[in-house]
């Protein structure tokens, strides 16, 4: 479960019937427009591009409960988004073969062998359709605050991003781009570096950035539920990232106090920071400033190049041979997922950081 | 709290009486030594070499609670780690005036103003010792299972390590580092450069790696509670965290998969993977290999340079010029810190990998 | 979410989809026959005799997913049963005025009139389907250590079975009764009873025992998840339960400790309680003895009768006169729901338990 | 942990030093004043009437965390309750032989014979001088809802009290009687009964009503954290207690849904029910009515009258004689525990419940 207080649960595997999430502890009211699922959904929807597999599905999804007469009901929200166009037959085949970068090796032991391998089944990138799902009512939950999520990819292979983009050039920019990058000169970078990775027959990782605007002062609950702590957590709820940094990130090591502190001023009659090293969160809380973070998306670890693994069975070692068509560059299609696990975890501790504020400024007794 | 199975709890302040943990769920039987959790506490103390302050305080500690006999008994535990040597003075005068870098900020309105500012309060770095006497716990936990916690400075400033060390080398070497780094060459460009910054009267961030060895196949209970994303939650309880990567982490964004997969192979007639980027972990468990991550620590944010700020009660910048002696690299005393919230949560996850073990290695019923 | 280690979530409406159930941390390779769970599906079922409400619905479901060849999988298994035969017509007229008994007038206010009120929504006993659902997996789990789970009727009205009856006798006898009460005769009075009060348009409480056997010694995690606090919290997911009592129960209150206390004694070489007023739990853990609890479920709130309620429209008291056929003891369809709820809760404290039970009795290291 | 918002996590045993609480989630600003908590020890301290056991230790307490110049800082804070008065030498000569009606026997083999079973550890009554001292915080917070908690002696073995008191009468009554029993007459029987009693060495059980005001309309989380399951969990955590009820709970078996059913109607232009056989919750929520419940407590399972037991090293049958005095009834110092736990889960669930009517009331936008 992603959440204590907007609790979201995902379920379903590859191969199954489905995947889906249940949310729990979401405010009744909120308006569930499905055309926006449905638009979401679409983001990180397979072979929509060059680069992406062919799995060729309309997400199609229901909503089996927690929604009446298109609002929240206050109840226990499920969507399921149903597989289709799903053949298991190659699984068959290598089912005692781990694919290398895969979970299959370690799937097989945890589970005593009882594990769906069929299509990697839990550990498939099928199950983020769910988080996107889920993302999309917490995006609505956030609405009224005026919270707003953005994910892009940062970084593909060596093609960076300029880093001097505003926010409005990122918006603006972005549905141009076939490959989710907002500078479009590394857009065209990124398609011709993909390309030739595609004609190998190999893959490539990948880094994406986060922003989410107007987010109150105080989110977050240390010491333990921090909100860098459970963004953290949750991202790696998303199969193939490997690593989260916030602000200014990595890059603090080689950096002094003197340049790292972001510095206070007041603009307008409001305090401000004057830079945003430490990615709008301090001593695990928002701090007014926009949250920016960046994850490190893995190379798909499916790919046509011959590969060293080891047959199960035999115990012994055997060339692996994938057959198929994968997506190039997973990074790509993760980012609605960055963006939607992002408004979940936002959403939870939006509510939490309510809660103090309602007793605060409630006037006291109220039945109602 | 982190963990489920596993459970620490930490409460206390800089400038109040103590800091302390409860843990919860331990294994009864478990042989507590005040001499190593003493031990792990003095690696973490400040005033104990050049470059960290001097709140010179031996770390007093009492078990108020779930030991017996020398062992734990099943029953919380609750270790508090008292104060002393505080002086509180500097802090009301600058109560109103945030520092850079450090949550003044954001908690005075978090806690509409009812938090404890003196010393940073929950947020200081002291709160860590309390997550250094839970850590010293749960490392006995691991010893039955042979599993090894351990942590080092990997990086400060430009300054990196070698990157060819091995364990055996890392673990000699370290005692001989005044600066927690096992290349004793980079500890010596360590030195040179914190004296430098330290004259400067400012600081610097670091990357601490960290790596456990012999964690069986099959920790971490994805999709939701993945072992990496545990972890990364955990290590971003300790202040002043702003990133984590696992196994080649941020580099993989410029490899290919070709390149980042780990391919297996077979030895000793048990599974091997050739190579490590998965820093031991896929699909969010466990895969038999050394884990392996690293975290960045931001610089200390107390320096002596000025810096610009804004007293919230005149509503106006101001410049803020803070007295003291600080750590000029916090990554440094935040080793132990690490390998402790590392062991935390590998003892959590041991714990709940151990349930579904017992179920299917049991003879049935059991009644004693 | 019921339970930590076995932990179930229900979703659904009354008139809605569907009601049903997700079930995180059941172990893998757990064989699921659709049967079991049709049959005790079959058994809460309404419609199936005189005195239950005749929504006559086959309870059709689906294993939506952690379900393959016909075991778990260890991933979350999510169990649909679908709603059919459904007219929500009735409750658009009365949606302005609340049935006593019910949860209609908190659930308006609650959920700011967001709530879904065809039915009860989530408040109807159409929930329970889920959780019998679920139920049916646990007992499977509990099965291997020879725990068994037993409900039946223990009084309705004033008619109370015999106390003096062997568990061997109860489970001979429930089948023939068609109010699920082993004493025979009281079944008749139940029955006699039962036709009177559905003459009159009204409805009666009663009162369900349960009894697991062969619980191993030491399930319960106090001092705050014992194992009575957390069946009784699971016990009132069931809509109307309204108290429950172990053992002795509220008889305690007049007995003297010299003969509430369950003395020792040692039979066949082990330890055994010559009486069970403890219910089979001590201190908040199982011991050993049979685990034996009552619940009390209130009378249907539906009933023919006409009430007085509130318009909350117009804020005036009105005349409300229910139309339809209702169950007239809803105690006899709870008896089922008890045993799933029960075996939940078993569930999840016998996979808490075989952690630490692993831990010592696990020769140390193992990676598979 | 008890809560989710208001979270207090209990630690310390009978003859370790200290018994205590951490409790994390309260409101910052809330004020604290130790004489009240040391008013509500005074109220559960043993060897202050006849008929308690005389273990005279003024209960000596220190806030470790969490409260800054009189008042909380929204941090965690630790309560602790410091032992005294401990003579051990009896607990080492009966170490292996159990006492009946407590948990020594199931301890030993639950927690490995490692427990510390001097006073009977975690399963001391003493513990709930923790919960007393926590639930003296929670009371504050709902202070400013108006919310207001009470509990009293219901009956003692045979004497009941009168039902038709009001809550004025009991409120005044209350001092008066030294077995805690509002209702005078019923005192007076009470206290000649248990003189009788512990004439003979033995003890007696009891029940203990509570009953809270002014509780909002809508607390509690269902479909699974409902009010009456989650106050139900909590009274577990008290030893001794065997069953809760709430409203007209086990009387509700031989109830019609016509007389049980509480009918709604208006006065003063608010929704009022015209009986309270639901207790004040409907469908796991707070109704709006006063919240009232009935806890039974068993008689104090120390008594001096001999008792067989069995020797656990010689698994033989021995006769049991306890020395030393004992609470002839511990119903009567459980009252106070009754009500701080009742005061901890309302406030619980209070904030959880201003977290959505903080987002239907708020604005919009708020950074501060």
């Amino acid at each position: 479960m992603i959440g204590k207080a907007f609790r979201v649960s995902i379920f379903g595997e590859s191969h199954g019937k489905c995947v889906g999430a249940v949310i729990e502890g979401c405010p009744p009211g909120i308006e569930v427009n499905p055309d926006d699922i449905r638009r979401d959904l679409e983001r990180r929807r397979p072979g929509k591009d060059e680069f992406s597999s062919p799995r060729d599905e309309e997400d199609d999804f229901t909503i089996l409960s927690g929604v009446f007469n298109g609002r929240t009901t206050g109840a226990p929200i499920t969507i399921v988004v149903w597989n289709r166009d799903v053949d298991s037959t190659p699984y068959e085949k290598i089912k005692d073969i781990p694919r290398p970068g895969h979970a299959d090796y370690v799937a097989r032991i945890k589970y005593f062998g009882f594990n769906d391998y069929r299509g990697g089944g839990i550990f498939s990138g099928r199950i983020t359709a769910a988080l996107v799902a889920a993302g999309s009512i917490a995006k609505k939950v956030l609405e009224k605050f005026g919270i707003e999520v953005l994910a892009y990819v940062f970084q593909i292979g060596n093609v960076r991003m300029r880093e001097d983009m505003t926010l409005e050039e990122i918006r603006e920019n972005l549905p141009k781009s076939p490959v989710a990058c907002p500078d479009l000169e590394a857009s065209r970078g990124i398609v011709d570096l993909l390309r030739d990775i595609k004609n190998e027959g190999d893959s490539i990782g990948g880094i994406i950035e986060a922003v989410a605007l107007n987010v109150p002062v105080g989110l977050g609950e240390p010491p333990i539920d921090t909100l860098d702590g459970d963004l953290a957590k949750a991202m790696f709820v998303i199969p193939a990232v490997k690593g989260i940094e916030f602000g200014a990130g990595f890059r603090l090591a080689q950096m002094r106090g003197s340049e790292a502190n972001d510095q206070l001023t007041v603009r307008d009659g409001r305090v401000e920071f004057r830079t945003n090293n430490a990615g709008g969160i301090l001593g695990g809380m928002s701090n007014g400033a926009p949250i920016r973070f960046r994850v490190v998306i893995k190379p798909t670890p499916s790919i046509l190049k011959p590969q060293r693994s080891v047959n199960l069975r035999e115990m012994r070692e055997v060339d692996l041979k994938l057959r198929g068509r994968f997506d190039t560059c997973i990074a790509i299609r993760a980012v609605p997922v960055v963006e939607a696990v992002f408004a979940i975890v936002l959403t939870d501790h939006l509510l939490r950081w309510l809660s103090w504020r309602g007793y605060w400024s409630s006037g006291g007794r109220s039945t109602g």
